[in-house]
């Protein structure tokens, strides 16, 4: 047992949002204002930025009716920052902690978010600044080590597997070759979920490409090849971040392949832009066309609806969204831990339960976590295992029908 | 007062599908097998190929707990086409309505789908061969003339509000230039739709390009700059249909002001393909990228998603199109016309209500209906009087929340 701090608590929001990334808002606001330990609660706009400028918010001050209401508005409510801070700039928010008195600090985001909060704790602690710090998890991507999945991803899961569901009857109505293109740059889980809604083989997507395998263009445009003449149509899942033995993201080695425009497209960490375009899609659905020639080829990049659509969010993912919150205040105030971040663990039982426990912030902090084995299918699918382990986390997804006289 | 044919009936579906087609379909089926002078019901396959073809499945046998979930699956359950028949394509169908004893023709689609029931109403009757022939409308596009408005838009509709609703609230959270590319190759009604979740001046989109005026990209680049310089950042509704002022596609303009390979992407009708692709979303970031340098510029094009998404249908969209389904059966058996199309009327008053009524197929066939001039507001916007008019449509679009604390 560590001594219970008395002191303000400030909350941030870091990194890509999610549509249930205020529920996890909402739920620390609402512990927060009851624990006895906490004096004041404050929001800092635009996450470690708003730390650093003092650029603070009176969460305290928030009525029931409001909080009920952000927590189901997509996106950052405080607003969110992409900045990995360095020593300098910790320094220049424990300015700001000491002129408020916050004593709590709590971080919303990914593992890049969980290293902060890390850095954040040894540096304290480094200056002799007693503070209790702690990580609380958000990510479509579902990449964060250690807990059974990541608040976010419920959703955007939900989200992707509706939109393959009706992408699949729109491809049955007019049959050709879609690649639909889905976020992911890292991991392949959010691309797996395209698989959540199928009955059976003749529903799309037919074909899977993750990031967990390498993607091998000339295999690719002779599987599309063999399903086309199979079913005379397929429907491909892509994520995002497909990419060659060397690591070398495709688009990268398309665009430099082809000579095009397209090479120069960095995004300010010099990464290759893959978010907020549709060149993948549309450099695939090229090579299909130069491949089979003659036949109807689409590309749709799913883009920002993913993490933002407002009106299909996961039951069950806002709920363990709200408790996350909750839960980091908890431990926070318990005095049984002086850092941490909030994790998720499947209990056992038929029946889909979670619970909520706290794992070191180096355990979570920096590194991503991939899809299993026994979750990655042949090259191009995925397995019962996994559609046994995602489907829960979207609060189920209605199975499409067809008329009872139209078999295929 | 004409004779009450007893034959038997086929319905096709045509066009690019929507979310709510089947709707139709099941209205359709559940009033045909009611309806005395109806001896059976058939349903072909993609449409007029289908009845060429003779492919006919029995609708009659299907039971009603099919036909409830069919109801609210997208996308054309029978499988769609896109095929503008001549002479002889109508004459070969005829064969077949012959060999079943067809009397009864019914075709679910936008305007092309009405043009092809007027030249099948035309064709028989030239024969000799006694028939009734109904249009069904649906298109997300709303661009029929005649009616209120068209069954499939008020769902489509819906979902580009939530999407910029949502996309608003990420734009937001990590700020900079988004350009949103909406579906609608001739009319704007669509893409205008992006405002219908709007609060205020400072929620995005806060420019919106419509096919009804001509696009400058001049003025574009300039428009966002202003936007972006006021508010820090920009959110952007284009349809793909804009078009410099000789009407050629923006796309194919800049192809070939680029010299880049989109010049040569055109699909089976020799237009530039708009969808399926995100070039036009990329073309424009481009131009943005270029003229202001340095911030973070993001596209998405919504895709086929704007017409398949099965998650978020308007309720009134969906008792709206059951109904022009039923209406399409009542008309043809009551012995009051002999062809004709399924229009929708406003009816006065405060609450939003609609009735059907039956219009001419050639007051329909053929041409799209543009936005209004009362409807569109300066070059990047529209007006209050297309807000009143389209919100209804969509089942209310519920708006989003601010923390009390940040204001902006």
């Amino acid at each position: 047992m560590s001594e219970i701090l008395k002191g303000a608590a400030v909350i941030g929001q870091s990194g890509g949002p999610t549509v249930v990334i205020n529920q996890s808002l909402v739920g620390f606001i609402e512990a927060a204002v009851e624990a006895d330990a906490i004096t004041k609660v404050y929001g800092a706009r635009h996450g470690i930025a708003g730390m650093m400028k003092g650029d603070l918010v009176d969460l305290g001050a928030e009525d029931k009716v409001t909080l009920d209401a952000i927590a189901n508005v997509p996106a950052a409510a405080l607003g969110s920052v992409r900045m990995k801070p360095v020593a300098e700039d910790i320094a220049v928010a424990i300015e700001t902690f000491k002129k408020f008195d916050i004593r709590y600090f709590f971080y919303i985001g990914g593992n890049d978010t969980a290293e902060t909060a890390n850095i954040m704790e040894q540096q304290t602690r480094a200056m002799g600044y007693e503070m209790r710090c702690f990580h609380i998890p958000k990510t479509i991507d579902n990449d964060l080590k250690v807990t059974d999945h990541c608040p976010g991803y419920g959703s955007a899961a939900r989200f992707v597997a509706h939109a393959f569901q009706g992408d699949d009857r729109d491809n049955r109505s007019l049959p050709g070759v879609k690649i639909n293109v889905v976020m992911g740059r890292h991991a392949g889980w959010l691309t797996a979920a395209s698989a959540l809604g199928r009955r059976n083989e003749t529903d799309g997507p037919h074909l899977i490409y993750l990031p967990e395998r390498v993607f091998d263009p000339k295999a690719f445009v002779q599987q599309v090849e063999e399903v086309y003449n199979r079913l005379g149509r397929c429907i491909v899942a892509v994520s995002e971040g497909i990419h060659n033995e060397a690591g070398d993201p495709f688009l990268q080695v398309y665009a430099e392949m082809a000579g095009s425009a397209m090479a120069g497209m960095k995004d300010s960490h010099g990464n290759v832009q893959l978010s907020g375009t549709g060149a993948l899609g549309d450099s695939l659905a090229n090579l299909v066309k130069e491949h089979m020639g003659g036949i109807r080829v689409r590309a749709d990049t799913f883009g920002y609806l993913q993490r933002s659509f407002p009106a299909d969010a996961s039951p069950i993912d806002r709920i363990e969204a709200r408790e996350v919150g909750r839960r980091a205040v908890e431990a926070a105030t318990s005095g049984e831990f002086t850092s941490g971040s909030v994790a998720l663990k499947r209990e056992e039982g038929s029946d889909y339960r979670c619970t909520t426990f706290i794992t070191p912030l180096d355990t979570v902090a920096k590194y991503t976590k991939d899809m299993p084995e026994d979750f990655l299918g042949k090259s191009e699918g995925i397995t019962q295992a996994f559609l046994d382990y995602a489907l829960p986390l979207t609060g189920g997804i209605e199975p499409m029908t067809d008329l009872a006289m139209i078999q295929e």
